[in-house]
């Protein structure tokens, strides 16, 4: 490796009693020993980054794989929830099919908070625009301006970031005095 | 980085009139160079290994985020199966609801298989010990030895794999004659 270098050498110093072809490849080898002992340190730091960005696509790999299957499932929820809702839980004639499909929605459920997806059903609760989607606003004088009248459709989470907003309706403030109020007056 | 090294030199040569302190010195800095040279080589290679296997632990990562979370779903798809099987299409007090319960099976499995999921359901097929689990074994002179007479239970692969084997009823060659056609001659 080393034997090219030593025919490239060429006496140019000024100083003749010190500086001999020995000298010279002494410096020089020093200076490559140099160059490669700190590209040796400097791969062996760019190995920790691609140590430490690895570990961090693993986990990102993993969130992203689950965030992708669990929304494409919130239809499947959604499709069993309206279901249930639909179906009278009194009449005699539906009620097994309809208990036994508050059974499954039950597992649904559990199964996906197992895996850090949450609801998101904010009924009552100050409009969140970072969680809430808002359908159309209401005035509604019984509510503080900015709560959640009603919820179209819930939203998720998939550890806490959002999956989905939930589609909500929200109340807001009676711009002028109701125009009924005139007409029983 | 050398000036130690300088010092550490011992003449100790039998040649006197070759070996100098600087030729010490130079086949000394060879030698460190070579080593420096190896050891970011090392590095290199090292890298390259860490790089890989980083990619195959973020297709993995992948892979067993689905299989856990496609997995735990899967009783939720059997009680939603369950259900349909239960209720009588024929009823028209329940039709709506079964229906709905169709159409909601239907968009689960529809979401599972662009996920790779696959229902391993094998009525009449031979049995394969690699995807079904036999619970019992059933003489069936209509059918060749091994046969999937019934499936208890669909089971499931992802990408291929096995999630869950199908458990199933399967057909032996009968032992012996059968004793009732003693008893009928």
């Amino acid at each position: 490796m080393t034997d090219e270098m030593n025919s490239d050498q060429q006496p140019e110093g000024l100083d003749a009693a010190t500086h001999t072809p020995e000298l010279d490849r002494i410096a020089e080898l020093e200076a490559q020993l140099d160059e490669a002992r700190n590209q040796a340190l400097r791969a062996a730091a760019e190995m920790q980054n691609v140590r430490r960005r690895a570990e961090q696509d693993v986990e990102k790999a993993h969130k992203f794989a689950l965030e992708r299957f669990a929304g494409d499932l919130l239809p499947v929820l959604d499709s069993l929830e309206r279901g249930i809702e639909l179906s009278n839980p009194n009449d005699p004639a539906l009620r097994s099919m309809h208990e036994g499909m508050e059974l499954t929605l039950k597992m649904f459920l559990d199964t996906l908070s197992r895996f850090s997806v949450a609801e998101v059903s904010p009924h009552g609760e100050p409009f969140n625009p970072e969680l809430h989607q808002a359908m159309a606003m209401e005035e509604n004088p019984a509510c503080e301006p900015n709560t959640v009248l009603k919820v179209f459709q819930k939203g998720y989470t998939l550890s806490g970031r959002l999956l989905r907003p939930a589609m909500v309706v929200v109340s807001k403030a009676p711009s002028a005095p109701a125009p009924h109020i005139d007409e029983q007056a």
